[in-house]
């Protein structure tokens, strides 16, 4: 695959995001005017949902792009997907001839404010990078067992809140929760002094289930990908997670990236999982390659300070792919929605700077992380804002999921003051 | 508080579930026609949404009853639910001017079909009942180890799968999943071997919150209560539950009654918490009892055989109360949406016979549980129903949830074909 041409001249550079091969959707507004179905392209955004209500884009006679969200689109199936894209791609390939009446319809990226592309019916987070459970196992329970006897046959999960699911640059409120140390006889009631990050890719259902499906059959369900901070607040994790998991400590946000990166965009970059070291049941064997080739880094900057890429690694280090996930996720019958988001796990390489926590970058606060300009972080100050980048490396093309960013927020100074 | 007559002659015996101090909110349809939403008022339901169409029930300018789910009812806010329930006492009390305009809208109980009353927007279940943690935590861990350390300060909680919430009378097929005995080295995929049910009550949220809460400001948003059973395959959970916690040991379902009962007619059931063992942190303390004296039962009916008790407990054996899991639950400013649903936890007394769970009743398989007619049960086999009753009993009348029953399908013998 090599970089589709579009007539927008922005969208043919080989370092655009947002080229013709990519098309992600996103949810964007213009100053005094409601949220609406966008799709980038170049350094524009194409108001999809402006040209559906002129009857610009017919691929169905009831309308799908008018709720300020994707979920219509995607409850409509596979086959409106592939309409979707190939009516975008008639329009904006450089041999379109509705170039004129189109461009009426695009917006400057620069100009616009994005918000939640779809409405998140469930979250699950999954626990599928095999360095990061390590990492944290070790950490947690000592390296003889950092590794739970499941892991290696179970991409292992848990249910999150979809409610605290927010957009990239949305500002995250440090929480108060039960913290205890080591020593203290009693728990205390305090502000979360280990508030961390966690780098992630999310997957987007797109099609229910209503019992178990295949691998094969998940990856079809499957309607696209965002990047995801599953921000974790690491003291109120340690006390509170045994024996039911992690509740708390994970409540506070997760954040998504704007755009939606459809399967079609990410085909040419499909990767396979690593060799296993254990073999899997065959309910959870893949048919065909289902992880990605997406090169993800994380930016640390203090509040009024230099930006530091703290970690650097790739989707490819997954030891489950999210269809596998998705696959585990049915087999009790469970019934998946449209909209339901599927957290991969943290992502770490083998190396200390592709760890994707600074949990596991400071090593549990041991080994400080050097900023640039002197400063260091064993876990998030107040005002760090932190960015999720991710890309496809393409043949003379990219695609971008755009920055996934928040900022720390203070702590509330007394959470029940009203 | 002593029985309030209504002119409806099926209301004033001591013994009927739904008498005028009641008046639970459920969705219900006759024949050929849509799921609307309904009142319980002796041996008939009341059609509200019918009542409101016609003009007979003038709370509010805009449509509450019309959706087929109690959600805007509950999105309207605490006066309206006030203002409701003043109406419906006023239409349903025998000094009432309207019982000719209202008897248009009864319809026989036992003619009707009921559906879920609410869509159930996020679902978090407890572990809050002290005697059931530490016999669960015994057989698991031994017991030493039977009650975590953080147990006596932390309502313990996980999110649950919403999706997978269904009411009353569902049939619930035993689940597929990963099944792995101590001397196995391998886990195997195949039907769960151990399934169980679980005794709790359900907790509705009927006011959101976007931070933390009060136990005082959580009691007063939850709206109502249901009866709950929270299916449970011991076998998956047992292997699968370290160290994230349950997740697809309870995703197969989880049964809800089909009335819910308000706090209204709760009111004067209100029962304190037991005595604290260790102090609690100053934010989970209860300015008023919150717990709420109601007793309850689980009944097992193998297919074609008798009804057998085998459980009988009261929702006063809970450490902790849905407010304070309410309050605890927003602590880290996790939003909390209208529909929100949590389970209290198993509800397990001291006594054998209170024990909410089979696991329990017997002591994992070990101690099988003798039936009626000569049967006896370890776990739960195809074909057997389990019904859950509850009851608060006043002077002379009785406040009554409803049945909350399902049935053990088989498991599919193929859970891939199509």
């Amino acid at each position: 695959m090599t970089l589709m041409r579009s007539w927008i001249d922005s969208a043919n550079t080989p370092d655009c995001p947002f080229p013709l091969n990519n098309l992600p959707y996103g949810v964007f507004s213009t100053p005094g005017a409601q949220p609406r179905c966008g799709v980038a392209i170049g350094d524009q955004v194409l108001d999809v949902a402006g040209m559906e209500k002129a009857g610009l884009l017919r691929i169905s006679d009831t309308a799908l792009l008018q709720s300020g969200v994707w979920n219509p689109l995607m409850e409509a199936g596979p086959a409106m997907w592939e309409k979707l894209r190939s009516a975008l791609l008639g329009h904006l390939s450089d041999a379109s001839s509705t170039q004129d009446q189109v461009a009426q319809y695009l917006h400057p990226l620069s100009g616009v404010t994005m918000h939640m592309p779809f409405r998140v019916s469930e979250y699950t987070d999954f626990y599928a990078g095999k360095n990061h459970a390590f990492n944290v196992g070790t950490m947690f329970r000592g390296p003889e067992n950092a590794l739970p006897p499941n892991w290696l046959h179970i991409p292992i999960g848990y249910n999150g809140r979809a409610s605290s699911v927010v957009v990239s640059g949305t500002g995250v409120r440090r929480p108060w929760g039960q913290l205890k140390g080591p020593q203290d006889d009693a728990p205390r009631f305090a502000p979360c002094a280990r508030f961390d990050l966690e780098l992630e890719m999310g997957a987007i259902v797109g099609k229910p289930s209503s019992g178990p499906v295949t691998v094969a059959e998940a990856d079809d369900m499957i309607f696209g990908y965002v990047l995801l901070n599953d921000w974790s607040a690491r003291d109120i994790q340690a006390w509170e997670y045994q024996p039911l998991g992690p509740f708390q400590a994970k409540a506070t946000a997760t954040t998504i990236s704007p755009w939606i990166v459809t399967k079609p965009a990410l085909a040419p970059f499909r990767a396979s999982t690593p060799p296993r070291e254990k073999p899997l049941l065959p309910y959870l064997e893949e048919p065909r390659p289902m992880l990605y080739d997406i090169d993800l880094s994380v930016e640390l900057t203090p509040e009024g300070g230099q930006a530091t890429e703290i970690a650097r690694t790739n989707y490819k280090e997954m030891y489950y792919s999210s269809a596998q996930q998705l696959a585990h996720h049915t087999t009790s019958g469970c019934p998946m929605r449209v909209g339901d988001l599927l957290g991969s796990g943290t992502i770490s390489g083998e190396t200390k700077e592709s760890r994707g926590s600074l949990l596991e970058l400071s090593w549990g606060g041991k080994e400080p992380v050097a900023l640039e300009g002197g400063a260091t972080r064993n876990f998030l100050e107040d005002g760090d804002t932190l960015t999720l980048k991710g890309a496809c490396h393409g043949d003379g093309y990219t695609i971008g999921f755009g920055d996934c960013t928040g900022m720390v927020l203070p702590a509330l100074s007394d959470p029940f003051a009203r």
